[in-house]
């Protein structure tokens, strides 16, 4: 197998949900740190990476990408023989099974992401950063996110896992938000769901996630 | 080939792109309407199928799904055999090909989406439902949009599509947004850059797209 290089820092959200795929599918990266407060992330040979000026970059021997959500699918589909084989369904499934995760994904994409992510923002960036939190922003996006998660709440009172009985790209896309969100003291969100509450213990103690919390937990190298 | 059902109004932009997407792969469908200004999209039958209550929702004799973009992936997958057969790259492509497509599809989910669908509420749909416009928010996505659309730019003076040399999922999945914003008297915005331009008109020219239109500017029956 070649090489894989991811570019951007740990604690970034979207590079965390990458690394989790990675580690699930047991292939072994390089990271390569963005230095974004050195606006690294504009610089002419990054935007050559990624022209949006975003992290993560990947790179591969075959590929070179961006946006976290594509560079997951493209793992899975790339190294489908190695690790993890159900993160589009048992045994990497047909197309409804695949479309099952899909539509999840999508939920969290379209859904779940954009309160989510502002509420990281708001409660564990803007403190790091020296900016003053604006709590009508978090009272507005908690209850934005507490409507997706009531939906949540149904689906995994019939279902193990978002789409379906194994753990999937779907769920594994969740990872980075819920839990700055939940460190941040706001674990009360899921944990007052039952069903919210066993899946989040459940995919949030896989071993793969707990070495993505090292990762950025640890001090810069 | 059994029988495929999208339920929602044609109008909805998310809508459009599935039947966008099932005229491309050459898929008959049923379209059954859903009257959102009667509230059907929040009925218990049809949470049923849509549990976030948003349209469309799709079914056919292996699967119920929803959110366009997932919907838009299973049909290129599960009819791969049908119609335009380079939606996800050049006859269905490689994992390296697919990928390609996959992160111009996310970057127009991740980034041209926000915006630009903030822009077809206030410029398409609040003035139909009576609502005020708000210019604030209009000026602010425009500013947003401008600047996706620089790096498209970019982008399409070294590329044909997006993705590529061939029309993609990635391409497709911005016809939608940008028929309502340049519909609404906007269309300097994709007219000024040379290369969107050159793209725009390719793509919304295509006879797939112009079949949607007719149908969502046809009066209800």
């Amino acid at each position: 197998m070649g090489s894989v290089t991811v570019y951007g820092p740990p604690i970034s959200t979207a590079v965390s949900r990458v690394l989790a795929c990675l580690l699930e599918k047991d292939v072994d990266f390089k990271l390569v740190n963005v230095d974004m407060a050195k606006g690294q992330h504009k610089s002419p040979d990054y935007l050559k990476l990624q022209p949006f000026g975003q992290v993560p970059a990947f790179q591969d021997e075959h590929a070179t990408l961006f946006e976290s959500r594509a560079i997951c699918r493209y793992i899975c589909d790339k190294y489908a023989n190695r690790g993890n084989q159900s993160l589009f369904g048992r045994n990497g499934g047909g197309p409804a099974e695949r479309a099952q995760v899909e539509q999840w994904l999508e939920a969290e994409s379209q859904s779940f992401n954009p309160p989510s992510s502002a509420l990281v923002f708001q409660l564990a960036f803007a403190p790091r950063m020296g900016l003053a939190q604006d709590p009508a922003a978090i009272e507005l996006n908690q209850a934005k996110l507490a409507k997706v998660l009531d939906v949540y709440e149904r689906r995994l009172g019939e279902s193990r896992f978002l789409a379906g009985d194994e753990f999937a790209l779907a769920d594994l896309a969740h990872l980075p938000n819920a839990h700055y969100i939940c460190a941040a003291g706001k674990d009360d969100m899921f944990a007052s769901r039952k069903n919210v509450a066993r899946w989040w213990e459940e995919i949030s103690t896989r071993p793969s996630w707990k070495k993505v919390v090292d990762m950025f937990s640890a001090p810069p190298a």
